[in-house]
């Protein structure tokens, strides 16, 4: 089966930022022709879209308004092999009638698995325990942990990655509390879980909080020294366990510089970020140094699967819109 | 309400590798008297035991036959704070009529939570990417990792632990493999797990193993070489994914020169071991230095939840065998 041949349209695709052998595969069984190679900012802005009908990016290379507008008027999509579309001119998108996709989906199951593995590593102290074992230390008594079994975990934003992240913790035993002031409330409720019309009920109910919104203005620094200092401290099981906080969503929700503090006081006991304010993390960075804190390097929708996934969406989506079709994970349709 | 009250009877309890207050409280307040202190062997082999009903020990305090023979007439149990009885010798304490009561159930959530989150640290890099933080390097492709989801799971041996690990791996989408010749095979189906009456055939159908068994001489090795080099290191869904074995449960059941040769080689992608042939484990060690390999220092049961689950649980069972029941955990029922 051919698309390309179906319609006896053959499309020039742009793939700047690399993609899954699959799904490269996949466009040109269609028929369509890929390129795939980075181009620089100063040929793009030469008008090296020209030449193409789709271009498909991660988030090294970046479409502003005026690249957009060099682009002619050959360039009918343009997709984003992952989620976040910081790197596109959305307004500018549309103002060429150019729909932006992207895939949304594909990294859902990586965040819900690494955010567990976070929380999990925070309170059983696995990274420092394991700093331990290389220097030859043998500290059990050190390492005491809690469950989460028996906690409040609330849930800053409850889309599909907190719903999974949700019901993971509700077969652990935990309470999940949720904040999300543009879902349905009914979502909250059709998972058993307590929903918060105010973020500060949220930090106030729970112990272990793990953020799963997008960032913007509204949640810039959202987990902030005052809200951190609500945390109880003490689970609802009388157990002692101190407060943890996770972030896989997107860097610049936590304050870094106020978690620090709150790690240094003693307010959090523990935290994980594979997200931050900076990336690449600056070089002596004090955070990542803190013993009582571990990072990751934004891996998570670095896995196999992920990637795979992905490419099969952002090519499914791709075509859909070369063929004249509307995508369903087009994200400047309001605009359009 | 006071046991000890009620049976106008006040025991006197040796409890001499510490436990929770909690626990401490609860045969305090029973009416019965604790002596809350470690005892030398050379004390215990002098008779220091005759002037009590009760011992509850950890792992610290044994008791060979001939502490247990020259503990006098008046030690009604002896309670093991916790799981493995390898410091007490069940027969000699049969034969002088003394129940030996544990805590099997205590630690079963803390194991099954270190337990998921060794799995999920394995495969997703956690403390392989702390370490490259902490020195200031960004390595996001270096780890990109594999979602559990799609793969299966072998869990050698079914008890409890294995069961809530099962339900877990199950709801993150992993097809659970089981091998337990002990267990009835109806425990297996009800889970919907495929049960395998050979252990070779579990490691030929499993990406990703872990340990829930008891250690003895038919467990000794039994993850060994020739067993790794069966793993598929391909899932059933066609992600090369890798192997990777996890064991919390007892040290010695899993080679540690093979597996520190696997990972060398590559059949073994990642490993995580909380328990180890020797503990605390020498330095020097070479397994423990392997950057795909991460430990923890036997922490399975080290959270406040399970001392303080397996204080109420002892002291109950030992109160239960004060009063002159029988408590459901006795582990020499089969020579009493």
């Amino acid at each position: 089966m051919s698309f390309g041949a179906t319609l006896g349209y053959m499309a020039r695709i742009a793939v700047t930022d690399g993609m899954a052998n699959d799904a490269i595969a996949l466009l040109e069984k269609a028929g369509h022709e890929v390129v795939s190679q980075f181009i620089e900012p100063a040929d793009l802005r030469a008008g090296a879209l020209a030449d193409f009908d789709a271009i498909i990016v991660r988030s090294a290379t970046k479409l502003p308004a005026d690249i957009i507008q060099q682009s002619g008027r050959r360039l009918k999509v343009i997709g984003r092999a992952g989620v976040g579309v910081d790197n596109i001119d959305l307004q500018a998108a549309a103002d060429a009638n150019i729909p932006v996709v992207n895939a949304p989906r594909a990294s859902t199951q990586s965040v819900i698995e690494l955010t567990i593995g976070h929380l999990l590593a925070c309170i059983r102290h696995i990274p420092r325990s394991d700093r331990g074992m290389r220097e030859g230390k043998w500290e059990k008594k050190a390492m005491k942990g809690t469950e989460l079994q028996g906690k409040n975990l609330g849930l800053i934003g409850f889309g599909r990655i907190a719903q999974g992240v949700g019901s993971v913790a509700q077969l652990l035993g935990m309470e999940v509390h949720t904040y999300d002031p543009y879902l349905p409330p009914k979502v909250a409720k059709a998972q058993n879980t307590t929903l918060h019309k105010k973020v500060d009920s949220l930090f106030q109910a729970c112990t272990h909080i793990s953020v799963h919104c997008n960032y913007n203005q509204e949640t810039h620094h959202l987990v902030n020294a005052e809200r951190m200092s609500l945390m109880p401290g003490k689970s609802i099981d009388g157990i002692k366990c101190g407060n943890h906080i996770v972030n896989c969503a997107r860097g610049g929700i936590v304050d870094e510089d106020a978690l620090l503090e709150a790690l240094r006081s003693g307010q959090i006991t523990s935290a994980a970020l594979d997200v931050f304010e900076t990336e690449p993390v600056p070089k002596g960075n004090e955070l990542v140094q803190h013993p009582h804190f571990h990072g990751t390097p934004h891996i998570g929708a670095a896995t196999l699967e992920a990637q795979a996934r992905v490419g099969r969406d952002i090519a499914s989506a791709v075509m859909t819109v070369l063929k004249g079709g509307k995508a369903d994970t087009t994200v400047n349709s309001h605009l359009l």
